[in-house]
């Protein structure tokens, strides 16, 4: 797919390819939960429509953040794993955890307590244990 | 506007507030070119339509990321000024610019050089910058 960005602004370049309500979400069920399948990504709590799932998939897997894969035990269903370029969106993740942490959880009250995960007391150490973590989960799955 | 959201997930909840393509370029222009009036975001090199521009900016005052303010010696004019919580976006903001200038200028040639802002030296040093001149900003404007 040939992405048409609307600007030279690296802001506005990146929100051209993840500014959605659903990329960065199927990224960190990726990075935070290790999902992997189609079917994995439609059981978070948001409900992604399957349609909007796939066409998300197939744009991810485009600009390269994500791979399609199979196993080796199972050449039936696809696995998808993020590529380097999408391991390193944790320290984006990370400030929209932050931000929202501190800011929108007085507009949401349901908001998941976050504070168990020491971003506030060592930010660099939390994220590269996430991106050491996912790393690891990839050499497992397809070395 | 009272906000609905998806999950109680930080992340997910971020996304239902600035999850789109256009609302960060608006907090972009205010954060790192000063813009502040209607036509200024109109101006923009994106080229956002009128009518999305005022739902955004109704959006964003709505959720206390940005205030609506008359200057003292125009009151025909409305300008719209980050409150704390929109400047806190800033970590946000340069961990886009960061990853965008990184991963998305091979797939966007016409990206703006970044390499003269010094984020890559010390990027705490040039978030507290920007923070610093935006509120000298809205000091010398509104006091």
């Amino acid at each position: 797919m040939k992405k048409t960005f609307r600007s030279g602004c690296p802001i506005a370049s990146m929100l051209d390819i993840v500014g959605d309500k659903w990329s960065l979400l199927i990224i960190r069920d990726m990075l935070l939960a290790g999902k992997k399948t189609f079917k994995d990504f439609s059981s978070s709590i948001e409900s992604i429509a399957p349609g909007i799932l796939s066409s998300r998939l197939k744009m991810l897997e485009s600009v390269e953040l994500i791979t399609k894969r199979k196993l080796p035990e199972n050449n039936k269903e696809n696995i998808y794993l993020l590529t380097e370029k999408g391991i390193e969106l944790v320290p984006l993740i990370t400030e929209m955890i932050l931000w929202s942490d501190k800011h929108v959880r007085p507009l949401n009250t349901e908001m998941y307590d976050v504070s168990d995960k020491g971003f506030d007391r060592d930010k660099s150490k939390v994220m590269e244990y996430i991106q050491f973590n996912y790393r690891e989960l990839v050499k497992g799955l397809v070395g």
